[in-house]
């Protein structure tokens, strides 16, 4: 039996991946008056009081939303809000596994972007963070932020952030590798949809000089208008010598490759159009713009993918529980850039000089050092960057 | 230390009375590979394909929310939905400890009737069962109704419907106590708010045959306009022989009064001017319209009451664990009429004839035997009356 037909065995086993657990007990009427009537009363008054004690009186101080329109599910597409919660119950379950975080789905059952606006606004009050999932673009980039005006808490769309942040810590470690700066590198990301984007400005958030960006119709240059304005706004913002043409011609020279687009859309004859010490991410999934092994064939000298069997898995499961942890563990009231290029610097960080090689630029997905330490940053970056609203010992 | 006192240190103590515990286990990476991706995209292409299977691979067949917008808590009022948050984990505790539910709070940051309505059925698709909780009258009617057209799954509001059939419940057997026939009766209700409106439909719903609303206005009859269509309707359904006046003048010669009202507002004149084997119902929380030392004093022949302390407690809890719990168990598309009729006859049948007494109408709220009995009745009428979309064994 394959890793699917085997998950969805399991997935009947399981008849839910997520349980409520008792944190009062409820064995005796004593019980019941503490816990509800008429005892609670007295919690929520001293709530209405001041909104800000509903952190410490309820499970608020925990709690992500994990919402989506389930548009844009994994590779699968627009199937809908039943057919999105096996992953929302399944990232809901890293969450509390890797983060002890305690996060609920919540799939809707509308695609308007006005309405799922108004939704997540209206639903925030119960919860420390929201993390938006598998909302398909260009959409997710209004929703996102939009919310991000409307909420105290955090909003987080993990398939741009998550993605970005991680792929910014292999970035940073395949430099160290091949011993380039990443202001003096050219970057080719190939797939302009929300992760693509996400990825491009986050990379220039870490001090990128030249990105190029390449979608089904080539080169994005400012040159054109787009239709898409997350295309027109990332078209200003790089290929700053104005190249024109394909996907090939970007690749010549480049010193970074970098794929979230479509299977086998890359040949070894563009790999080795590259340039020395070329660093090749082709995190399609589940089959990459080209194998690890081509790319290595191809004369690739770090390769990442998203592939959990292979060296340098780029996984978003690096990212969101740390992330999150640290902006609960503050009470942080967003998750901005700053926080994100502290989570990315801290995450490279866990690979030594000495461990560092071609083929150890990320630590292991389970590696328990990750969540301290991405959460631990991500506090010092909020509190600095002040939209921390909590001391942390 | 008072409950209120000791409960709001517990509230502290808690830090969240709910938390996310996993059925599905995250130790390895082939762990990571079935929960979550790529094993999981199988789930999702199967519900994709017929989404019933929703209720086999996720955890909705045993998920309820328990939505509030905070606008009438406990007594307490408009609130809102951070101080609303305590009532509604709470709640949520109570469905796992008595009926292995799994719940989700949901406090929505809106009071507007459209919103809310939008809000509620685009959620719907993650749960298998809505319960309303805490919204005022009149909108909490025009909310139910409304969310009873637009989703698949029991839309239930509790404040309403649990507590009137806990009150029949504790009416019928009050009845055997008092050896009176429900049709020959006749039956006052003060306080036409969600719950009083509930309470008197569902009382005709039981075979009433004379019931007088009464609010602060007085008597409701027919003769008149009310601003409150609810309060139209019903004065429409009830008051057969045309009684103008105030609560006094209803409670001449009353066989059954009933107060969801406000404290202290009926005296022991007015149960003393009641028929012979008067049964008194005052619901009234923390303090009841009479105390039940009064009402006994002045002649009640059967008092029951809110309070936890007292025979007789009229207590929510007594029924919608289980009426939650045989919806989900038959996967019942709603919570209609005959299910709760059901109810409220298999929480009275468990009050045997040699155990029925004055002090004795209902089942101790902490009596393992409720929900079981409880959710196998709303069970077989659920599959009788055609709501019921799954077989139990």
């Amino acid at each position: 039996m394959d890793v699917y037909e085997k998950s969805l065995q399991k997935h009947y086993d399981w008849a839910g991946k997520l349980e409520v657990k008792l944190r009062a007990p409820i064995q005796t009427l004593d019980d019941l008056a503490l816990c509800y009537t008429p005892g609670v009363s007295r919690a929520c008054t001293e709530i209405a009081k001041d909104k800000a004690k509903s952190f410490e009186l309820t499970r608020r101080h925990n709690t992500v939303a994990v919402v989506t329109d389930g548009t844009a599910v994994l590779g699968l597409g627009d199937i809908g809000p039943e057919a999105a919660m096996p992953v929302m119950e399944g990232k809901c379950a890293l969450f509390k596994a890797f983060a002890d975080i305690d996060a609920t789905p919540l799939c809707l059952n509308t695609k308007d972007t006005d309405e799922i606006v108004r939704i997540v606004a209206a639903v925030s009050k119960s919860y420390g963070g929201i993390n938006l999932e598998d909302i398909s673009a260009p959409r997710c980039f209004e929703i996102e932020r939009r919310l991000k005006e409307l909420c105290d808490i955090p909003v987080f769309h993990d398939d741009q952030h998550g993605t970005a942040i991680v792929a910014g810590a292999a970035l940073i470690n395949a430099l160290r590798v091949v011993g380039k700066n990443i202001s003096d590198v050219r970057i080719v990301i190939n797939g302009a949809g929300s992760a693509g984007i996400a990825i491009a400005k986050f990379f220039i958030d870490l001090g990128a000089g030249d990105i190029v960006c390449v979608d089904k119709c080539g080169i994005l240059h400012s040159g054109e208008r787009y239709s898409n304005p997350a295309h027109d706004e990332i078209s200003k913002l790089t290929n700053k010598s104005g190249m024109h043409g394909t996907l090939a011609d970007a690749m010549k020279g480049a010193d970074v490759f970098l794929g979230v687009s479509a299977p086998r859309i890359v040949s070894g004859e563009m790999v080795k159009s590259m340039a020395d010490g070329a660093i090749v991410f082709p995190l399609a999934n589940p089959v990459p713009e080209i194998t690890r092994d081509e790319a290595i064939a191809a004369g690739a000298a770090v390769v990442g993918t998203g592939a959990s069997n292979q060296p340098n898995q780029i996984n978003n499961v690096l990212m969101f529980p740390g992330i999150f942890r640290g902006a609960l563990d503050c009470r942080a009231s967003d998750i901005n850039v700053e926080m994100q290029r502290a989570a990315a610097y801290a995450l490279s960080s866990l690979i030594s000089d000495d461990e560092l090689s071609a083929n150890k630029i990320l630590p292991d997905p389970l590696d328990k050092r990750v969540v301290k330490t991405v959460s631990a940053a991500v506090v010092k970056a909020a509190v600095k960057s002040g939209v921390a609203r909590k001391a942390v010992e």
